[in-house]
This record gives structure tokens, C-alpha cells and sequence, in this order.
């Protein structure tokens, strides 16, 4: 690489599978690297390959002018920062660490109480995607921060700013996880059913991945149905579906199959038939997901 | 079309939204088809594109060798087919209802009772997919009848051949389904929170869509380490998932967005770290779905 040492320098705390996955990723990309563990082999590797390894939380800060930190969850962000705050002023924090919009915010607060600008974000990619074409990430807070460090962030996956709400990049990427783990758990109950055939799961995933890209391409047709409160389509009315479903629910009982990933879609089918939507689209379990809360 | 008179006759019993789907498609193919739906208007526009609309189900069956059922449900397919099952002697049945296994062998031999051949089926697609290329439709049952009208009902998508259990397509179609309503209910659950936001859901779902094509790429990856019991995978270990899993069902709570949908995989990631499982990858909560069941 030429510009090398353009790059500026980053720090990443924590080198759990995501954390190494984007110190490597910076490594890669010519950034001058420190990096901090809770538990240290687990650098070895990256110092290896030149990143520095601090040995305290506080000396990693100090190292450069942005850290990037992607810890198990906001209680253990705070259990390794709050003692250290004190080297925060005049920083950049960048927080991939999953959480709460709550969190986000307050972790925003917090940090601007100790003089550093903060960014939130969102981390949608497995640490293979990581640096690769697939990975995107949302960011949040400060906007200045993300301004500054769009080029070196950029380097992780596309980066998304969504405004300056702290809150809004973890919304998203919840909201994106929540529809994420809906499909594996309807994968989970689904590989069970061809796996209590005895028939393995491997051969039935290529089928799977066939049929949920097709279904994926109905959801923007259901967002805007959901948006303009349109009730007209019954391509698949939700009251066949309501019957169909009550089948799924019956093999899943005759194999031997768990129904309690599945249940309770069916309580919710059933509840918009029973709210007179039977005729229009899937689309009107939305709002009632948002009334029944 | 040069060889429309090689086409075979077909009939369709049922005109709901797939049904009368899978009869134009036979029309635009120039099949010689005729049609039967309780509520009769519904035939009318096939009726003067040339579709032939019997006054009964009995001259339906008699009209074509091969007949595709399209129905609500088994119960109305033999709310249907019973009282005139002597017309079904020499001929072909082809069951696309939806239903379960059970229902399909013990349609089979009642339809064997009669003497009639029998291929149950499932639809993988939705009606406007039906005759394009994005549509297969999976059948099991008489081999020689597949054999014999596989031209014809290939044209309403790929049509598969599972094996001569007419169950097998039932259980893969009923799998399938249930992998797309754990798809589907997350993205009613992620449509809620980000719809509870204030903002609209046409311009979240593109993203939906982005992300799960690309957390659909690892559903093979999660089929072999279940057939081979792998549990060494630790890139998104399940313990982790379990600490994020809380945070969306938290923000759901923050945001007045119903959980219901969400707290079972809660529960079962929780069992899975609890059994040890933690360490590993997710797909460890395939098995716990069948050994709990
Ligand atoms: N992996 C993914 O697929 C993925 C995707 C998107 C987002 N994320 C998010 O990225 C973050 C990290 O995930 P991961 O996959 O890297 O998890 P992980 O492999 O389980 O690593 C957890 C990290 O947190 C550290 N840690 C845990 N408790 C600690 C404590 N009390 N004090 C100090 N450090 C502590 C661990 O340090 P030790 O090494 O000392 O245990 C390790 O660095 C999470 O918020 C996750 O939701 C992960
Ligand atoms: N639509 C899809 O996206 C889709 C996809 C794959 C598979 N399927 C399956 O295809 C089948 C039909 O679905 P659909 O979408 O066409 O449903 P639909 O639009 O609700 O139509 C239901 C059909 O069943 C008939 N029917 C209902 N009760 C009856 C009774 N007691 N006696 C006689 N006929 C009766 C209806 O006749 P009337 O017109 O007289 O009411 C109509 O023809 C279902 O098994 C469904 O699971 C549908």
C-alpha cells in the first residue's frame, strides 16, 4: 500500500471473534493498530503481525485518537471504561458493543461529560464479512466523529450514518437482528422437522435458502401495505394462512417437534382473523404486534 | 403457440386467489382446461378466455385425465371430492392443498381406493409467481403419474419429485413454510419497533432485505455443524446472542412493541447456554428442539 502512513492511527478494546475480526481488518488496511484484551494470549497474533498491545485499557486509549470498542454488552463497556475515563478527553469512542437505544444514549452522555466525541453503532455482518463487500455498519451520535472517521470506519463494512439520536443505529440494528433471529428460529423448528425424518438438514438448506429469497422479495410489498394501511391485497390472505399454519403446528406435534418457536405467530394469525382481517394481507399482524404490546 | 393441440386437457377444482392462478397459467400454456369453484362467478373471466366451466365437480373430474386440486384445506377436499369419488376411477389427482403429511397418505389411499393415480404437492410460491421462473412446486406420491404429466405441471414452476411417500412433499412444504413464518414474524416484530419509532417501514425494509440475504448465507454453514454434530464454531458464539438477545427484547418492552413473537428463542438460547452450548454456534438449538419437544 502507498499511503500507509496516511492511515491514522486506531485503537479496538476487546479481541473477542468481532473485536479481532476488525483489528485484523484495520491491520490489513495499513491503520497503526492498538489493540487491549480482558483475557492477553488472545493478541498474540495480531502483535505478531504489528499491532501494539497495551497492557491497561487506559494506555490503549492513549494510543490514538479513535477507539472502536466491540465488548460483550454495555455493562462490560462500562466496567472497562468508567475507571479509565479520565483519558477519554479530546478522544473519539466508537462503540460497536450491541445495546439498547437507552444505552446508547446514556453511554452518549456519559461520554460527552468526560470531553469525547461519540459515535454509536451497529455492527450487521458476521466477523468473516468483516472489511468484505457484504458488511454494512450504522452509526449514530456525533456527527463530526463520523465525518472525521468515515474513511478509516469505511475500511469495516458501508458505513451508514443515521443521524445524530445515538439511539437510532442501535433501533436499527436491533430491529434488523429481531427479523434476523425470526428467520433462524423458523430455521431452527424447520431443519427439526426434516431432521425428525431422518433425513439431514444439508440437503433441505440449498431449498430453504431458495425459498426464503423469494419470500424476502414480498416485504417491501408488506411495508408499504403496513405504511398506507392498505388492506386490498389477498393474494395470500391471511385467514388461508391462518389454516395452513394450524398444519405446521400438527406435523411438528406428530414428529416429535417443539411448536414453541411457532406457536405464537399462530395465536397472532389467529387473533387477526379474529379482528375481522382475514380477507386482506399478513401485513395488519404489524399494527397489532404495536397494540397489543 | 405451434403445438397447442398436444397439450393435454387439465382441471383445476378450486378458484381462490392460487387456484385460479395455476388455471390461467394452464390457459396461457393452451391446455384445454376446465374449471370448477363453489362460488361460480369467480370463473367467469377464465370462462371468456376460453376455460370451460363445469356445473359440478363430478363433470370436472370427468372432463380431463388429470385433475389439480386447489382447495382451502383437506376438509373441504373431501367435503368436495367425497360425494363424487366414482368419477375418479382411471384418472389422475393432483393435490396441491395445503396439509400435513398424514393427510396427504391418507388421501392417497383413499384416492387409490377409488382408482384413481395420486400426487400430492406443495406450492413454493405465491400466485403472481406461478409460471415464472422463481416458482417450484414440490410433489410426492405416484411415480408413473409424475412421470406421465410432469410436462404439464411443469408449467406451473420446477417441479420436484420427493419419492413415492405422498407425505414427503407435504413435510418439505410444511418445513419450508415454517422457515418463512419465522421469517415472516420477525419482520413483523422489526416492522413494529421501527414503525413504534415514528418512522416508516417501506424505507427499513430495503435494508431487511439486504441483511437477510446476507444471514441466509449462513443457513448451510448452520445444516452441517447440526448433521455433524460440530459444535466447534465460535465466530457468533450462542452465549453472546443470548447477551444481545435481551437487548431487543428490551428495546420491544422500552418501545411498546409486544414480544410475544421473540421471548420463545429467548428462552431457548437461554436453554442452550444453560445445557453448555454456550461456546459454540446456535445451531446447537436444532437439537434442543427435539429433544424437548
Ligand atoms: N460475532 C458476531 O457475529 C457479531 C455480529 C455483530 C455484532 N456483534 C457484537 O459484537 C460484540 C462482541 O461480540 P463477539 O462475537 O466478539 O463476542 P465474544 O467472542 O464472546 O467476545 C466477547 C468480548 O468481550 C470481552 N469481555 C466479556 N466480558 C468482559 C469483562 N467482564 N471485562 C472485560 N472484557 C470482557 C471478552 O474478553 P475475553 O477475551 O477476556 O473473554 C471478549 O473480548 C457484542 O456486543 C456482539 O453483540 C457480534
Ligand atoms: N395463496 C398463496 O400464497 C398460496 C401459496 C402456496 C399454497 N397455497 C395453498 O393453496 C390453497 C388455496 O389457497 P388460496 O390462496 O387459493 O386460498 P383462497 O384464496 O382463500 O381460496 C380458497 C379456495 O377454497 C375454496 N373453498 C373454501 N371452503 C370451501 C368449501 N367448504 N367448499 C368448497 N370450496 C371451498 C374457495 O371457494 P370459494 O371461492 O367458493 O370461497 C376457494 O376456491 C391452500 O391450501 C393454500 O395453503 C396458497
Amino acid at each position: 500500500m502507498t499511503d500507509d502512513d496516511t492511515r491514522p492511527p486506531v485503537t479496538v478494546l476487546g479481541l473477542g471473534a468481532m473485536g479481532r475480526a476488525l483489528a485484523e481488518t484495520f491491520l490489513v488496511q495499513g491503520h497503526p493498530l492498538t489493540v487491549w484484551n480482558r483475557t492477553p494470549g488472545k493478541a498474540d497474533d495480531l502483535a505478531a503481525k504489528g499491532a501494539r498491545v497495551a497492557p491497561t485499557p487506559a494506555e490503549a486509549l492513549e494510543a490514538s485518537p479513535v477507539t472502536v470498542v466491540c465488548l460483550l454488552d454495555y455493562g462490560t463497556v462500562h466496567e472497562v471504561l468508567d475507571p479509565v475515563a479520565g483519558a477519554l478527553a479530546g478522544r473519539t469512542l466508537v462503540n460497536l458493543t450491541n445495546g439498547t437505544p437507552r444505552q446508547a444514549r446514556e453511554a452518549a452522555g456519559w461520554a460527552a461529560g468526560h470531553g469525547a466525541d461519540y459515535l454509536d453503532g451497529g455492527i450487521m455482518a458476521v466477523p468473516p464479512m468483516i472489511g468484505g463487500p457484504g458488511a454494512f455498519v450504522l452509526y449514530s451520535g456525533s456527527r463530526p466523529a463520523f465525518t472525521a472517521h468515515e474513511g478509516t470506519l469505511g475500511g469495516l463494512g458501508d458505513a451508514h450514518f443515521l443521524g445524530e439520536d445515538p439511539g437510532r443505529a442501535s433501533l436499527y440494528d436491533l430491529a434488523l437482528l429481531t427479523a434476523m433471529y425470526g428467520m433462524f428460529g423458523g430455521f431452527f423448528h424447520a431443519a427439526a422437522l426434516v431432521d425428525s425424518a431422518g433425513e439431514p438438514v444439508s440437503e433441505f438448506a440449498p431449498m430453504v435458502v431458495r425459498w426464503l429469497t423469494a419470500m424476502l422479495g414480498g416485504l417491501p410489498e408488506m411495508a408499504r401495505a403496513h405504511d398506507e394501511r392498505d388492506l386490498s391485497d389477498a393474494a395470500s390472505n391471511l385467514e388461508m394462512q391462518a389454516t395452513a399454519y394450524v398444519n405446521l403446528l400438527d406435523v411438528s406435534r406428530d414428529q416429535g417437534v417443539s411448536t414453541e418457536l411457532a406457536e405464537p405467530l399462530g395465536a397472532l394469525l389467529r387473533r387477526g382473523v379474529a379482528a375481522g382481517f382475514g380477507a386482506g394481507p399478513v401485513s395488519s399482524l404489524i399494527t397489532l404486534l404495536k397494540e397489543n404490546s
